[in-house]
């Protein structure tokens, strides 16, 4: 009976990703603030004396208070500094908001953001500051919509399209085929961007080169590029910048004032890849 | 008796590192390899699954077999393809040698390894398979000695300098500070350069806005650059690149070939700083 209940508070006092069978991190748990099954995943939301709230889906680390600027500003701000006038975005997934916030820095007429799970909304609605405020921007739609069907069956066209999609397990699979980006060229104005985050260059370069092949066949412009996001596995993250016809180095704009890590030499910079990333 | 031995089998299965108080890496262990108290700090060395071996000093990971090429070409590469002829080489720390194998890549005449701790070279020569082959270059001056110590005592002078130094704490805390860098500018060709592993960027922010005050008077070209390194804390790592008379884009020479990180675009792309980072 002791061991039992000094298992349960083990399990209780930290949270573990894995990133392999025998690595990852660990976090202490200060307060659990959320932890319930939606009709997708498993949603768990802890308070983390270093990282602030950590969002975690399936177990695998989301968004934290303390390192969220690195992807969201990465995944945002090289797209809408280079396209010539992103009005019309879409952002599949990216239900805590990240993106969403730092895509209405831009003179933008709507966004719309399409997320499978609402319980995702719901929980970051509660815990992240910046969601309420957005969430009001009348520049914003919210659709709780599985990504594919939406753009299957919408008749809109956009200038930039997020693809913030969580691992290509679970509910995001679908997400990281070509049959998708096939059927998300069509709703992209001639100018559009699609920007979508790709994995982890170290643990995943497979992966990556797998998904290079098939952007590649698709859009004329398909680059990589790289920053770093703490809490992800292995420390860096890969995204994907895809066009037919704006370069990712064309850059036409400022980027809003006060971002914390993007600026344009970290723009230029992050195209730069390792020889192990050169396919 | 049960339950303190289940805590002793808990403590040999995994290794962890502690980058916060409250956050960390774990590694599984498939095998302990090495585990001793030197006169100066606790060596360990364990193989884990994902890593292969790896080495801690103090607690503190060094070195993996998996990703130590991001740390060694990024520490070794950058100086010596701008350096005018660099010649004669000094790495202080560094006992692992990966290091002294990238820059023995390169026409230099000589190279002395001044590390303080006979143990970590007998550990490093035992298990890491560089190391036997770099040791018996006959360009190679192995000194065992205190940095400090070897710097004043010294009447050589040299093109480029590396500071390998471990965390500003136990042994390598002298390492990190003013004077050391004054004593070491005096050891230095006036083409000369040092560059110094600093700190997370992420998790030590400040510390590194202090070192780049005392670096900024004594060099005119202080200038950091940024790297990956996934089992670093944060993932990415921070090093300074000093020089009076080399600026560091400057760049002379190709690399050598086989590199897996570095090359002539990453190069100039690591010295691009996130905005938190431009003191």
């Amino acid at each position: 009976m002791d061991k039992k209940k000094d298992a349960r508070q083990d399990q209780k006092s930290e949270i573990r990703e894995y990133h392999t069978p025998s690595s990852g991190f660990f976090f202490k748990i200060k307060k659990n603030l959320h932890s319930k099954k939606s009709n997708y995943q498993n949603i768990e939301l802890i308070e983390n004396e270093t990282f602030g709230k950590i969002l975690l889906l399936d177990g695998l680390v989301q968004t934290t208070d303390r390192d969220e600027f690195c992807y969201h500003e990465m995944m945002a701000h090289p797209a809408c500094v280079v396209h010539p006038s992103p009005v019309d975005i879409l952002i599949i997934g990216g239900g805590d908001g990240g993106i969403l916030r730092e895509a209405l820095k831009y003179a933008i007429r709507n966004v719309h953001l399409v997320e499978i799970d609402a319980e995702v909304i719901a929980v970051s609605k509660q815990y992240f500051p910046w969601m309420k405020e957005i969430l009001k921007d009348n520049r914003v739609t919210l659709v709780i919509n599985d990504g594919v069907n939406f753009v299957k069956n919408t008749s809109l066209k956009f200038d930039v399209v997020f693809i913030d999609s969580s691992e290509p397990v679970g509910p995001s699979a679908v997400l990281h085929e070509k049959l998708f980006y096939e059927l998300l060229k069509k709703r992209l104005q001639p100018e559009g961007i699609i920007v979508a985050q790709v994995a982890s260059p170290f643990f995943h370069s497979e992966f990556i080169e797998q998904k290079m092949t098939f952007f590649r066949e698709l859009f004329r412009f398909s680059s990589l590029y790289l920053g770093p996001v703490p809490t992800y596995p292995g420390g860096c993250w890969c995204y994907a910048f895809l066009s037919d016809l704006v370069h990712p180095f064309d850059i036409k704009r400022d980027p809003p004032p006060g971002l914390r890590y993007y600026n344009p030499d970290i723009h230029k910079a992050a195209f730069a890849l390792p020889n192990d990333l050169i396919f």
